[in-house]
This record gives C-alpha cells, sequence and structure tokens, in this order.
C-alpha cells in the first residue's frame, strides 16, 4: 500500500469514529441545547448521498465509511429531534 | 455529467456546508455544552488527511470539499475549547 493511501484510510477511519464521543455525550447527558438540528439534517442527507453513491460505483471504502456514520448521525439527529 | 454523479457532487456540497449553521449557532450563543471536544479533535486532525490525501493524489474535489470543512470544523474547535 502506498503512503498516502494509508493516509486516506486514517482520514476515513477518523472521520467515521469522530461520531462515536458525539452520540455518547448527548446519549449520556440527554443534553442537545448547543447542537445544531439543521446541521444533522443536512449531514445526514449528504452521508445518504455518499452511501448511494457508493452502492452505485460499487466502491467499497465509501459505503462502509458513509454505512457507519450514517448510524452515528442517526442518532444525534433523532436525540436532537427527540430532547430539543 | 452523469445521474450518480450529480449525487456525489449533491452529497459533497451537503456534508460540506452542512457544518455553517453549526458554526453560526456557537458563535451567536457561544454555547458549546452539548458539543464534543473529542469529536471535533478527531474529526478536525480526519479532515486534515483527507486534504492532504486529496493535495498528494490531485483530486480538486477532494481538497475543496475539505479544505472548506476543515475551516468551519476548525472554528467550531475553537470555540468548544475557548467556551468550554
Amino acid at each position: 500500500m502506498e503512503p498516502i493511501e494509508i493516509v486516506g484510510y486514517a482520514a476515513a477511519v477518523l472521520t467515521t469514529i469522530s461520531f462515536v464521543p458525539q452520540a455518547a455525550k448527548i446519549i449520556k447527558t440527554k443534553d442537545t441545547k448547543s447542537i445544531s438540528l439543521g446541521m444533522y439534517a443536512l449531514f445526514s442527507i449528504g452521508v445518504l448521498g455518499w452511501l448511494i453513491y457508493g452502492i452505485v460505483t460499487r466502491t467499497l471504502p465509501v459505503v462502509l465509511a458513509n454505512g457507519v456514520t450514517l448510524c452515528f448521525a442517526s442518532v444525534i439527529l433523532t436525540y436532537k429531534i427527540k430532547y430539543k
């Protein structure tokens, strides 16, 4: 694997797992006051778009990264709607 | 342009601009209590990785999307550190 490919995979892992501490924080505290509803609405639709793009173009890393990110983003969006 | 490419570009625009309402919200309120420091630390490093990947592989859409996203994520991270 080329060194730059390692950078790409590390970047994909980091941006995907970054949503874990945010989801964990709001599940624990149920406090979503400073979270932006607009952000998670736009972001979730965007990640769904990436997931569709990955499925249609058969790009497995895009499918995996965006499938996992969509799960976390959906949890955050659901909590934001539920606990305004 | 293939229809799936339009989906890809729309997804890139949505995930990039999604950080604007979040940044605007915390600039306005200076309230970052429910924002996760861990998320924005990991996410910013990840997006920087994507930016480096895009520069090295000379992939302009990756450079543009991640360059802009890094600006917004850095603003949110800075506010989170400043207004805990």
